[in-house]
């Protein structure tokens, strides 16, 4: 299944079959302060430049996230959109569940959305659902409801299944939607990174539709964070999941993703790992290759 | 299924419940000029140096390959198992398809050894397993026979259908048979990744037998080998690679070891995860953790 995304000038295709996407998640100004007083001021200096630089570091889509507490999210979110197109050529993931904001950013929106995200809460599914096939957006479903988040991969399961339903009963066909399993950190309970893995299995078994996950989440409260996103995506790659929010600025994210492609023969010739390479090694970056076999 | 390895003072044990085991395979001459010389003159300076590295660096098991072209290899692997089982506590993998060399080496071996390996060859299935049983060891089996390694998962599988049930035949049960679904390098074909996790998944769908490959080869060719050795674990773990012969001291390698088995709820409380990261970060070779989310 392919999940077709678009801007005015760029397309991106999300599936088995095609390179892992990274949906670059640095535009949040969660703990961002900085970012946020921008935000505030509708000041896009910082937005774009985070913008330019995930891209550059392999990102395919970027995510704009401009919930600030307290402020004008709708006007804040159009600006951002707007600056956005004007820098960049990939697709955008609009990252917010309030009406407001997506009545604001989808109209301006040029080319096929991503919306991120509607949970399993029939309130929000009814309220975004008829927005998103208006605009004729993709949508991340996020695998809870209003019961909570399960850690159980079955009712993950149950819940993804019924985002997907209801959304073709608003038109919105499977490939549009693209199922997020969640991803917990795993610090307060090792078992989680299992849960998401497994729920990531079972939605690519019995759904078939494609999988993302917010992969920064895994590691919060343990060292070297970058190094566990990087292995939960790639320990989700051979089971299925497709895409990933996450920071391609971290090496290790950078390069787990295209060490993943390469041996999942989505790298032709080792093109885009060589070129890598050489930037690196011009960088001063990398080590030495290998002389030979062991 | 749990395979049970020990030597006189450890056991350890391979399971996809168990945390992953990595099998140190310096302990070869090939492409070694210093070993191979050492190995010649009956020194194991290197051997011994080697293992311990290995061991201290999260290797569970040592492989000791002594195949010197021209010399007398049963006689060289007899000695270094002697001189590494006054050195480490680990179990050994004895590397030969030798007959004459296995039959030096078995018999002096204290515990239970792992035999690397027999593939799907009817003479060479002949010939080792009836010494494999004799000594009650576990054996590799790796999945070609003699008409040659195929590229199809599923002729793969048959193959290591065919070893798993011609040791049954001999009286070894399927848990002493831990099949390798060859990892060839993708430098040459791209493909040839998605063959080695696809057999990886076959071989534990329909045997559910313990999983190794040699993960090395898989960058022969290709600059940053010790990335795409790590990625080709990271990838097979999530599909059930219980084990893999590999260089421990190789940072890429040893540290997507640890992330995986954390990612996979096989590292209580990320005990093993914060001691190599204090060990790295007195060191100097360790980021600093990061701060908040992104």
């Amino acid at each position: 299944m392919k999940t077709v995304l678009s801007s005015a000038k760029k397309t991106v295709v999300i599936s088995p079959d095609d390179p892992f996407v990274v949906i670059g998640e640095r535009i949040n100004p969660t703990n961002r302060k900085k970012l946020a007083g921008e935000l505030r001021r509708y000041d896009y200096t910082r937005v774009k430049a985070d913008a330019l630089s995930q891209v550059e570091a392999g990102a395919q889509v970027i995510d704009v996230n401009c919930g600030v507490p307290g402020t004008d999210e709708p006007g804040i979110l159009k600006g951002a959109i707007h600056a956005l197109q004007e820098t960049v050529e990939v697709p955008l993931s609009i990252d917010s569940s309030v009406v407001e904001a997506l009545e604001a950013a989808l109209p301006i929106y040029k080319g096929k959305a991503l919306v991120n995200s509607v949970t399993g809460d029939d309130r929000m599914l009814e309220r975004l659902l008829p927005l998103i096939k208006k605009h004729n957006a993709a949508v991340i479903g996020i695998t809870h409801d209003e019961s909570g988040i399960s850690n159980d991969p079955k009712v993950r399961l149950a819940v993804a299944r019924k985002i997907v339903q209801r959304a073709g009963e608003h038109g919105i066909p499977p490939e549009d939607v693209i199922i997020d399993p969640i991803c917990m950190p795993i610090g307060a309970n090792t078992k989680l990174g299992r849960v998401t893995l497994e729920t990531v299995r079972l939605v690519r078994e019995e759904l078939g539709v494609n999988v993302s996950i917010g992969a920064g989440n895994v590691g919060f409260g343990l060292p070297d964070r970058p190094m566990q996103t990087a292995t939960i995506i790639l320990l989700g790659m051979s089971l299925g999941l497709t895409a990933a929010i996450a920071n391609p600025l971290e090496p290790e994210i950078h390069r787990a993703v295209l060490a993943g492609d390469l041996m999942l023969g989505k790298d032709a010739f080792g093109m885009k790992w060589m070129t890598d390479y050489r930037k690196r090694t011009a960088q001063g970056q990398a080590a030495a290759p290998a002389a030979a076999v062991p």
